[in-house]
């Protein structure tokens, strides 16, 4: 059985964080690590603030691991900072990389509205040092990556958009490329049983299932007597269908026997 | 002008993290925060791991945060450590504590389905020694509170209906009593002009209007002529709101000059 490569993932906005915008961008993202066999262990969501983000960045490399992607925070107005903070974080200077200036000066030659390259244009090709961007189709400010170490650093745009472009662009062909064994799974519904009652059974499938991951997700009432319980029960052994198919059999039998 | 208390929130949870559910907990709980004007500096989202709770509480704690929230994870099965992992993080043993089983009976000396007080049961009642029960109106774990220094830390369940029950009976109160100053707020749409255009007068506006808090978020494309920016400006000020009606005045007329 292979080990499943880790990931974590930092999302900044302060608009996350006064209940204004609902964090869809990490659990889209959060989809392809499950698909890929990669295991997500992290996600934490900052404010757009450079002692926040230097300090969030740190902490995650600390855990080394092997991808850390950072999203928003990486366009033209002074409250885009997440690359200042990468840049703290890993004690680097930040610097005008080429290839990234070359990117936003082709998008924005192709901008009827085109003022020119301020230096509010400049910043989105201002990375931190050793930092290579990676092409956006759909936006002008690049995504980043930097490798720190063992984990690859990457830094994507928070513009749902955006940040879905350069992640099927430059992110999945490197989940693909070191590929874990995606999780074998079931999902069953549980009706009329509470949550508590199942719990001996669970406990019981556990032990004679061991490597088999089981989550039981109440959906009714504990306190009613009709409830409805999710059991998810999953395993990244590549054999582990029969085994999904037998420990479902072995539950459902014991909780015949205990009714 | 007073000064914002403080929070993070933690959300424990394999499920978040594969990328089966959306942290709505999450966002909920935020309005609140801003509502009654405290800051939530953080969220986290970890794994149902006694070393992942472990270590993210921990971390959460020496932010000093006043108040630290953690959703999810107290109910009777194996796979709810919560409990567990906070004890360790404040080296506290976990003991049965009276008044939470006392909540716990009650609650199931109602169910029909009833088939006793089981170890499982007796679980949602095993709190970090020191802590208290917050009662569970719609379900059977309570919520947990314990003082930590000077931050208060509350223990919610994962599931909508109870965390949201118990929020709105214990921890609401709470917000209230301490409630900061919710801030003032005006969001506007600017149709037409893409978000590097806008960084100049941004620039100039924040230097005129200390205080204020102004955020861009693109709606439409940078690579596009035709593009909608939000744009959010607050503050915390109590008396800000005559500031952002000049603010807003003052930017509108900067893009007019550069139009």
């Amino acid at each position: 059985m292979k080990k499943s490569l880790t990931a974590e993932i930092i999302s900044v906005g302060n608009e996350l964080l006064i209940g204004h915008t609902l964090d869809t961008n990490s659990h889209w993202i959060a989809k392809y690590f499950t698909k890929f066999g990669w295991a997500l262990q992290r996600i934490t969501v900052l404010r757009d603030s450079l002692p926040a983000i230097n300090d969030g960045a740190r902490g995650a490399l600390r855990r080394k691991p092997d991808l850390l992607i950072t999203i928003g925070g990486l366009g033209p107005t002074h409250d885009d900072m997440t690359l200042r903070g990468v840049a703290l974080a890993l004690d680097k200077r930040l610097v005008l990389n080429p290839a990234a200036f070359a990117m936003v000066k082709a998008r924005y030659s192709a901008l009827e509205a085109s003022t020119g390259l301020t230096r509010f244009r400049r910043k989105m090709a201002t990375l931190p040092e050793g930092a290579q961007p990676l092409p956006n189709p759909v936006g002008t400010a690049p995504g980043v990556t930097i490798n720190v170490g063992t984990t690859r650093l990457v830094s994507l745009p928070g513009v749902p958009s955006e940040m879905r472009a350069i992640f099927t662009g430059s992110v999945i062909p490197m989940l693909r490329a070191s590929k874990g064994q995606a999780p074998e799974e079931v999902s069953i519904g549980l009706v009329g049983i509470i949550e508590s009652a199942l719990a001996p059974a669970l406990d019981r499938a556990r032990k004679a299932f061991p490597g088999l991951y089981f989550k039981s997700h109440p959906r009714g009432r504990e306190g009613g007597i009709r409830s409805l319980i999710q059991l998810h029960v999953y395993s990244v052994d590549p054999d582990s269908r029969a085994k999904l198919d037998n420990a479902i059999a072995y539950l459902l039998r014991e909780l015949s026997k205990s009714a």
